[in-house]
């Protein structure tokens, strides 16, 4: 039998900036990123703004307008900027992918011209996907403007949408053509959405990195009351973390093991089971607490790594608990079981159930199956931890 | 400013095999391909079938499930085959993107299991659409049923729907798991469709292989009478130039170049000037004969050679000309004039204008930009060259 055999690599490459005022009259860091792309014409480009960034930042259409126009010699900003809305919601509405998609077509955004998303990682996800489908991908640059998003999701490869219900259903792995973390953007966050996106850094940490962990420690209580340097250390760290991750491993994920999703079986699940009232980054923290009391339940992880965990949990202002998490504990094929997380966890990628587990701070380990009954234990563990907290005088110190 | 640099390499690898009777007993072609893939368990196979092919093999679909009952401990083969639209018209009705969708959320299609499609090229660039940003790529195993498919679009990254009107507008670069030539389907291909594919060939001779296009001269009077050997070899030698142009180039077209597309900034627009009346091989053949004689009249080629081109083209039984090309030759402006699909293909590709010439049989050169004027002059030798055809007795020798 005749046969070809094909391989061949292909090369990515794109830079994680640190800024703050992007659109100020004296930071050249957008203008120098999108005309480092070699188009031989003034680039076009198509700015799209999360509702809520622009509910917080009154000015910001302005201000983008103002550098569109200090720098049009340069590059070409579409009129037209699209403000979509944020959350969860901007992946469930299939409608504002056709909106991107339209503005697009309208204004002959091509594969040399960019597309700049501002907003949380909700908004990033779907103009990702949106820029990754149209011409077979046009030029991403992201502009994350919450914790999370520039520490963890706004740097990585993935693109997204729900679809059928299911969470990121519909994507792409294509990876953006530059990231820009304005820390500007950081200081109108709620506190819920400052803390939240603590939580990814708790996690590499816990499977990368004991120092950064110590760090995080340490910087706690002075974070916990929204101190912007030890935040944007923190993320700087983080950032760094993940990406280094990334291009150590399995960007496009063609095995079945994804380490960068410690805490995650049982945080996608609680996000879905609360109607996503619980933020991502709140359900992680609650992953995160399930799965080291899972790590040392199991004799992996000793008490007082574990403990040291929690506290740090705790500190930053997280709960540890919601009622859902024994919802059907004992019938784990109900569909609103956090059980079954560990199943639609393994559906996803696909092959073979993995799961990160600690074998001490700083240090993961792969399982491929977890005990339903251990799992029970620790949530009853969690749930006497959260209760003792909330009789603890410790908790008003810290919160 | 602080920054991270990103850069990583993500490595594709799969193989084009040439088998014939896919599905008969003692074929284990499919059946090793899918279990070479490492699931842990029998991987699921969701069965997409151009229906075109259907109609020409009555049987396809028994053999298929019978085939599916024989290696039922090997793989899961998913009871409910989809049958779609052939042509062109399965890359204009986005309905059908969200049928292989459901079929792939209702069958659990994960990244481990596969997605089979069989068909022409239409079909195949439609379900690998699907495919594609099903959670981020489920896997997907070609069966190109047509010479063009097979020698060319099938063994490629690309995949794509139509969308606002506008050719490939939607897609992703997504290399398949593998892809299965059986040529056994090219049996029942009508003349038109078993031509058209050959005209590839000549584009990838005429820019890469001198001695490939010696043997197409003297294969061609077989060739355009359906013999069955000498087309095997010249769809097998055409995948391996085009496997090897996609290795060692530009695989996801980051740059303004795609030298593969010789003949085609032609071809597309008359594709689409036609309602796609003119089959894609026969606009490229068109397009490739249109670009010879510009290069001849540019002072390029020499005329022995370009009418060695011409000659071949129409010794395979192409058409020479169309009165498409001769619509508003002198206002380019105009949606239907030809000339309009020199800035569309720039457009497309966004950045640079790039079109492929020929130096001499077996050399191309990269050009960017294309007179006008001497385009006109090439059309009006293309139509007369058309007319010496029609009066001359060599016709009814060769076709």
């Amino acid at each position: 039998m005749r046969k070809i055999d094909q391989s061949f690599s292909v090369p990515f490459r794109y830079q994680v900036l640190f800024t703050e005022g992007l659109f100020k009259s004296d930071n050249t860091c957008l203008v120098d990123t999108i005309t480092a792309g070699h188009s031989p014409r003034p680039p076009k480009i198509l700015v799209v703004v999360d509702q809520g960034v622009q509910e917080h930042h009154p000015l910001l259409l302005a201000d983008i307008k103002r550098y569109g126009k200090q720098h049009q010699d340069r590059f070409q900003l579409i009129d037209e900027i699209l403000v979509v809305p944020g959350g969860e919601p901007a992946k469930n509405d299939p409608k504002l992918v056709d909106t991107i998609l339209e503005a697009v077509e309208a204004h002959g955004i091509d594969r040399h011209s960019y597309v700049l998303a501002i907003g949380g990682g909700a908004v990033l996800d779907m103009v990702g996907y949106a820029a990754s489908i149209a011409h077979r991908g046009v030029r991403l640059v992201r502009v994350p403007t919450t914790v999370l998003s520039q520490n963890d999701s706004g740097i990585g490869v993935k693109n997204g949408i729900n679809f059928f219900g299911k969470k990121n259903f519909l994507g792409a792995f294509d990876p953006p053509f530059a990231v820009i973390n304005d820390a500007h953007f950081l200081l109108t966050l709620d506190d819920r959405d400052w803390r939240a996106g603590i939580a990814e850094a708790i996690k590499v940490a816990l499977i990368k990195d004991a120092a950064f962990f110590e760090q995080l420690e340490r910087e706690a209580v002075a974070v916990a009351g929204r101190s912007m340097e030890p935040m944007q250390d923190q993320i700087f760290r983080c950032a760094e973390l993940h990406a280094e991750h990334i291009r150590g491993g399995d960007p496009f994920e063609k095995g079945s093991s994804r380490p960068l999703d410690f805490g995650h079986w049982a945080a996608h699940k609680l996000e879905q089971m609360t109607n996503f009232e619980l933020r991502h980054g709140e359900a992680v923290a609650i992953g995160i607490a399930l799965d080291v009391i899972y790590s040392h339940l199991e004799g992996r992880l000793d008490e007082a790594s574990y403990l040291r965990v929690i506290r740090l949990i705790e500190t930053l202002g997280f709960s540890l608990f919601v009622p859902e998490l024994k919802q059907n504990l004992r019938n784990p094929e109900k569909l609103d079981s956090v059980i079954r997380g560990l199943e639609e966890f393994r559906e996803h990628l696909g092959g073979e159930l993995t799961i990160m587990l600690i074998e001490e701070i700083g240090r993961g380990v792969e399982v491929h199956e977890m005990d339903t009954e251990l799992i029970i234990q620790s949530i009853e563990k969690l749930e006497e931890l959260s209760k003792a907290r909330k009789t603890s005088p410790e908790k008003l110190i810290h919160t």
